[in-house]
Order: structure tokens, then C-alpha cells, then sequence
């Protein structure tokens, strides 16, 4: 996602991921909260300068090896993101990509060189914290760019964990 | 600091210091670098709707019990980072704040409640971090609004430290 202006775009990496497994794939309450944020906080209406680049769903090596339901799945996912981006007119690249979520987004730093990361948190307890750690915190520590944490708002919370 | 819109500004707090015991008071490089990168990376060249409101650099009861010599470094300090906001056109409200610097920023952000906090980096070593800790570890976790963390690049690592 960017920002162009007359200096050069200031490039925003937004990491998001689909709602666990609940049939429909679309994205939690997390990563769309970021997303808003990033939206509504950082890149506003100041999107003028646009140039219509082409979004594209990316899908190299990483592809070859998905399911071809899980291929459906992260595409349904990122055309939600990269539509709200070109109905606001923000140049937007949206990518799949495979493996483990923290290192595959630290990796991603690395080839994009973002000039910021936004990452969303669903709040663990200190309990979940200890076993699972969380996805931001690592971010926050490796990722070579500065990294904005989206927390979710308490009233935000799914009942059903399964909505998350 | 704020970027103006159609919509409600992004407030956006930028904590800062002065260089340590150097004589004539200047800003610190990290704290010059979260600036730096917040008005390249965020506001840019966005900020048209300035409404040209005063800067002012308040001194509440923190002002009252201040030496005369400290009142003056702080009011050279900001005047450093108003005066290149008031360039560029954005709004911004300076203040002098006594206290424990990372919890006067967590309660700051209490009060003003910004969009996003900035904060500079020295990027301290291991056996320096378990000993002071930081003020910026600290607010990650502790402040009530999204947090941004801009470590020093090495190459502006200061051979004297009083240049920090």
C-alpha cells in the first residue's frame, strides 16, 4: 500500500490473515483492524497523486505447493483489502505467500524495505502469551522497519473465537 | 503534531530529548530521527489544511518547581521541532513535561489520547537493556495508543556518547 506524493510513495506493509476456520474465508477482526487504522489514521484522503498502478495477486514458488482451496481462500481474502484500496485510490500490491506468519512477514520486510509494517493483535492473555507468543511481538523485534501494532479493541472481541 | 483533512486530524505525539550534558542544548539524534521520519514517512507533504494554530510550548505546574536553566533548555529544544513543523505547515502543540520520562509520555498519551506515538531509539545493547531497560519498550507496552519505535541507523551511532 502506498502514498505517493511529489517525494517518493511512503510504503506501508500491511500483514494480514483470513479468519480461522470458519467456512467463508474472510479476514479477522485483527488484520481489518489494522487495516482501518491504516487507512483511516496514516494514509487518509491524501491519496491524490495515484498513479493506477495494477494490483496483482502474486503467487511465485509459494503457489506451486498450496492447495488449490487454500489458493482460493488467500485470493477471496486479499481482493477485500485490494478493493477498499482502489476504491480509495491508493496504489496497492497484495501478495499470498507461504509458511510460518512471523518469519514470512520479517522475510517480506527484507525484500520490500517498507517504510512502515502494521501488524494487527488480537490482545493475548498473559496466559495464551507465555506458549504461544504472538505473531506482533516478534515483528516488533525483527522486523528491520519501524512496526505499528494495531490492538484490538476490547469490544471487539468475537463470542465465538471462531469469528476471530 | 497534526495532519489536517477533511475528516478529523491524525494527532500524532512525538516524544522527544534533549542531547545529554553537551553544552549548548540541542536535540538528541534519536529523538531527531523519530521526527524526521515521522514528517517524511506520515505527514509529508500532505498537511494543506494547516488552520495556522498557535504552537505554544505550555508549562503547567511542571514549570513551577523547574530551574530556571532547565525551563530554558526545554523551551530551545522545542522550539528546534516546532519551528520546523510551523515550516512545512502543520499544526503542533509543544509541551514541557517533568517526571520520569517514560511515564510522563504513557500519561500524556493518557491525556492528549493521539492516533500514534513516536518514539526514538538509541538501540541500546544487551547488558544495557537489562539494566536501564528503555523508555521506548517501556510505552510500546504500556501506552494506550499505537506505538511506533524508530531505531537510530548505525551510521548515526555519535563516537562520543555525550553526543547522543
Amino acid at each position: 500500500m502506498a502514498t505517493t506524493s511529489e517525494a517518493s510513495p511512503t510504503r506501508i506493509l500491511v500483514a494480514v490473515n483470513e479468519s480461522t476456520i470458519k467456512g467463508y474465508p474472510h479476514p479477522s477482526i485483527s488484520s481489518r483492524g489494522a487495516f482501518d487504522w491504516t487507512l483511516q489514521k496514516i494514509v487518509r484522503s491524501n491519496a491524490a497523486g495515484f498513479d493506477d498502478m495494477d494490483s496483482i495477486y502474486a503467487s511465485p514458488e509459494d503457489f506451486k505447493s498450496m492447495r488449490q482451496r487454500d489458493k482460493a481462500r488467500g485470493l477471496h481474502l486479499l481482493e477485500y483489502f485490494v478493493t477498499r484500496c482502489h476504491q480509495i485510490g491508493v496504489d496497492c500490491e497484495a501478495w499470498i505467500k507461504k509458511g510460518d506468519p512471523k518469519e514470512v512477514i520479517c522475510h517480506e520486510v527484507k525484500r520490500i524495505q517498507p517504510d512502515l509494517l502494521v501488524v494487527g493483535s488480537r490482545g493475548l492473555g498473559p496466559f495464551q502469551r507465555v506458549f504461544v507468543g504472538t505473531v506482533s511481538e516478534f515483528c516488533v523485534k525483527h522486523a528491520e522497519c519501524p512496526v505499528v501494532t494495531i490492538k484490538r479493541s476490547p469490544n471487539e472481541t468475537p463470542q465465538d473465537p471462531v469469528d476471530d
